[in-house]
């Protein structure tokens, strides 16, 4: 049985959507953020060294880094579902989107949550952090544009890693500038398979809006 | 014939490592850092929109992302060597390193990095980038305890990837509280074809200690 263990209002959010879309039988340990820190608690470290989520369980397998669980799950559960075939360009592309998520896309994104605990002390760095955001979400922008999924013409694994950043980014009012991205992130909160996957994770900060 | 458009101390050496690793034929396009930022220059973004280096293009492919980067080349060039067996559990390792190594190490050194620009006024947000460099170096230093490589018993792309972020931490000194993370990069730093990587890519400030 896979295991999925969960933090609220987190990256491994995307890893349900994932198991919803394949359709296989998985089941969710549920954490909770602290409430003062938005920190994860302490007794995830009981279940991986590093302390984070989302960690997949699978028999002998135990996986941290959403990417790999994302490539993992795909490879051994799609039935060439979720990825382009394997030798194709677009599958040179679809492992890059696995890359690009966490590697590059949320850089942006975490410098400003760190910096903005300092308030206008930080305001030196603004123009960098700024620069490096609208590089990043311009060429987003572009790849999206014209398009439904960031490869091929199916949903693929890499638009399920991208989701985050994506969402988190729209949180804080970034994909405004960007509506290819913001068109993309509503087309995705419609799936049945996300929303399953919203009733198994718990609260998410950054779902659909509520109406 | 495979060319890496390659800026000079960046993340992009790994990549030349990586091909002498392979044996095989590419060119390298050099670009330089401006002396006084220290960012790529803008002519890059004629190859790349991000205006990023590692650009790798082979044929028609073409490909910004070091992990995505790494797996091509060894998945098309590597005849079996610096991977695991695909499907075995130290494969699935293996492609979580090539994952780890930007989307999660790089991470507590790039806001070191940035942060470090504010002078004092970053203080309050030390004790943070600290815990989370120690979490993050504390259990890279464990899994590579009596260990020669990342994954299992011979080198492979995760170490390749992996040196980056360890190369860039020792010259910061992050390294010296992690002995077998020092050891660990001195190994690599031995090997035939790294230095051959370091003639080819011109200046690199994280190589091998000059004497």
């Amino acid at each position: 049985m896979i295991t999925v263990h969960h933090l609220n209002d987190s990256r491994s959010q995307r890893i349900l959507w994932l198991l919803e879309e394949l359709g296989v039988d998985y089941e969710v340990v549920r954490y909770e953020r602290d409430a003062t820190t938005r920190l994860a608690p302490d007794i995830l470290k009981q279940i991986h060294p590093l302390g984070k989520s989302p960690v997949l369980k699978d028999g002998d397998l135990k996986l941290h880094e959403s990417g790999a669980i994302t490539d993992y799950l795909i490879r051994t559960y799609g039935a060439g579902k979720l990825s382009p075939e394997p030798g194709s360009l677009n599958y040179e592309s679809y492992v890059e989107w696995l890359h690009y998520a966490e590697g590059s896309a949320m850089l942006p994104l975490l410098l400003r949550l760190y910096t903005s605990r300092l308030g206008d002390a930080a305001a030196p760095l603004m123009p960098r952090i700024d620069s490096e955001t609208e590089n990043h979400f311009a060429f987003m922008n572009s790849e999206m544009t014209g398009r439904e999924y960031f490869v091929g013409s199916n949903l693929t694994g890499a638009d399920i890693m991208m989701s985050f950043p994506l969402e988190a980014a729209r949180a804080r009012g970034i994909l405004k500038s960007y509506p290819a991205l913001s068109a993309f992130v509503e087309r995705i909160q419609a799936r049945p398979a996300y929303l399953r996957a919203l009733d198994k994770g718990g609260h998410y900060s950054y779902g659909p809006a509520e109406t």
